[in-house]
């Protein structure tokens, strides 16, 4: 899938609509950071690093018609509000935009711009560079995870963390099977709905299967069942947040397959890039958010529950170590025992 | 909750309308064999005990109106030919009609029923005392399980093994808590809404709300952490088999509580009667019963997935003895190692 397309010559960002999958394929021509902004908010484009290519996409396309600097410059600021506020608590969002705006500032200011025509190239070389290192990590990923897949292999996921969800087509937590079927290793993923939001029917089934890999939906429920009649020969899952200890935040769900793998043999791994790592808190500080109960009560706005009935939401659910095989980040894998060994890989 | 009514001086036979909740809370009346099986067929009443009690009553409709005994033994002749079709799968159905004919005949000829008024009068007892036999055996169930439940417990289960699935109003699963809760002891239960048939969040919820006993839904995907986080005492879940060496076959999902109660250290019970004992199969004799994919790609008619997805659909999984810390029957606890203590408490 290619979930994010920029064309240079006509200055327009494409995005797969995310919102309607896998219900209709429609694409979207984005041509102001008006435009990206509203497109962040109604969840046309989600997951974090999708979320930040496209912002720095919203950046350039500020300054498109700028005839000047000064106009470049105010321009950009402008944008960076309008988008920041598309979705306050990303943090990647945040991050794209302030990158873009000092970035600019730096290449009028060392003089490496001369006009505001080499600005817009220069910026459009910037964004690029935003996709292409979220790309390369993935490919890294993807390589160093081969290593834990053999040809016939059957992986099982949670949620998605593929190529929608970063936005360059390949993924995190998938990365591992897009390049092993890339390579001509056949590999095939089962793929839990992953209630409540059914990112996995909804995204994980669609990516996989417009791109012709094998998947299989489960319930939720049979996640225990696959695994125990042998249908599984490892888990790779996405990371929302890895403590130094190698505690790993995901999607809820996520605990319950390592718990099963590891009493079943089956290894359990999470895939991320090292900026997913939070080198500071403990795990007595990481509060889960929880949502909202109708979201339990509800599946795409039908009831299946008595109406007003108490929920317990949360969003995610943390895996100790204990369960945790290998935590596969584009600098390498790392082994436990995770307090000594994440330091030494991601400070590489 | 009470889904089965028997109004025994009008011979009219009352069902809460499981299929409409827990949306809608109605009531049908049955006076015909005709009506009672259309009931079971369309689902208005399920679950393997509150079908056969469902069926017994079906039988005793037939004969409300005979003259004579002859007439009274073709009508239960032709009853149990229309009930029996209702749900061909259906062992409690097709017992209860055989029971209740076989029943008829023995009566008649035994002189027991002088004429035929007095059969109607002893067959109406004989349809009671099947609901009562159910009714004794989850009550004592309930009796033996509040030995594993102390003030203040949370209860995780899974599915409904509740009073709408037996009929009775009381359960197998649920037993306890309802026992627990009767006597003033404080319990709360945890439902997950167990996909794809989502019989925790329309029936176990609706049934313990109707009951005033504290319960939160959660999504399948929460069970783990729900466990992680303290929140979970002990796991109750009823049985669709149990092997004689303590493999447990139950609703999907079932499985993953038990691995993850034994990997945290939460007792992991098993509620059933001993009918649900096969003493003769092994676990690689028994066929895992698969259903159509439709049910996972869809929620209540409302589509989750791309059409066509490949889907596995497993109705049961299967908990293996080391998982299962007791199986509590209406004759006892029965405490590993099952394959020496099984057949000592079903054969009392």
């Amino acid at each position: 899938v290619t979930p994010i397309i920029w064309d240079d010559k006509n200055n327009v960002l494409t995005l797969l609509d995310q919102s309607a999958l896998p219900f209709e394929t429609t694409y979207v021509n984005l041509k102001t950071p008006e435009e990206v902004s509203s497109a962040i908010k109604s969840m046309k484009v989600r997951g974090a690093p999708a979320i930040g290519i496209t912002a720095a996409y919203g950046m350039v396309l500020s300054i498109i018609s700028s005839q000047n600097f000064e106009e470049a410059l105010s321009s950009l600021s402008k944008a960076k509000t309008i988008l920041d506020k598309a979705r306050p608590t990303a943090v990647n969002l945040s991050w794209a935009t302030s990158y873009m705006l000092s970035k600019a500032k730096d290449l009028v200011d060392n003089g490496e711009a001369r006009n505001v025509g080499e600005l817009i190239s220069l910026m459009k070389e910037e964004a690029k560079k935003i996709f292409d290192a979220e790309l390369e990590a993935e490919l890294q990923m993807g390589i160093y995870g081969l290593e834990k897949i053999n040809d016939g292999d059957t992986v099982l996921t949670q949620c998605n963390a593929g190529g929608l969800a970063t936005g360059t087509g390949v993924g995190t937590a998938l990365a591992p099977v897009k390049v092993a079927n890339a390579l001509g290793i056949k590999v095939s993923v089962i793929a839990p709905e992953t209630r409540p939001w059914l990112q996995g029917s909804r995204l994980t089934v669609y990516e996989l299967m417009t791109e012709g890999i094998p998947v299989t939906l489960i319930a939720d429920t049979a996640v225990g069942l696959v695994m125990y009649k042998n249908m599984v020969n490892s888990i790779m899952v996405g990371a929302d947040r890895i403590l130094s200890d190698g505690h790993v935040y995901n999607k809820i769900g996520t605990f319950k397959e390592a718990v099963i793998g590891h009493e079943l043999g089956i290894p359990f791994y999470a895939l991320a890039p090292v900026t997913t790592f939070d080198m500071k808190s403990r795990v007595e500080d990481v509060v889960i958010e929880e949502r909202d109960p109708d979201e339990v009560r509800t599946v795409r706005g039908v009831p299946i529950a008595p109406e007003g009935v108490k929920v317990y939401n949360p969003v995610f659910d943390v895996t100790p170590p204990k369960y945790v095989t290998a935590i596969i980040t584009e600098k390498g894998i790392i082994y436990p025992p995770y307090d000594k060994n994440v330091r030494k890989v991601i400070e590489r």
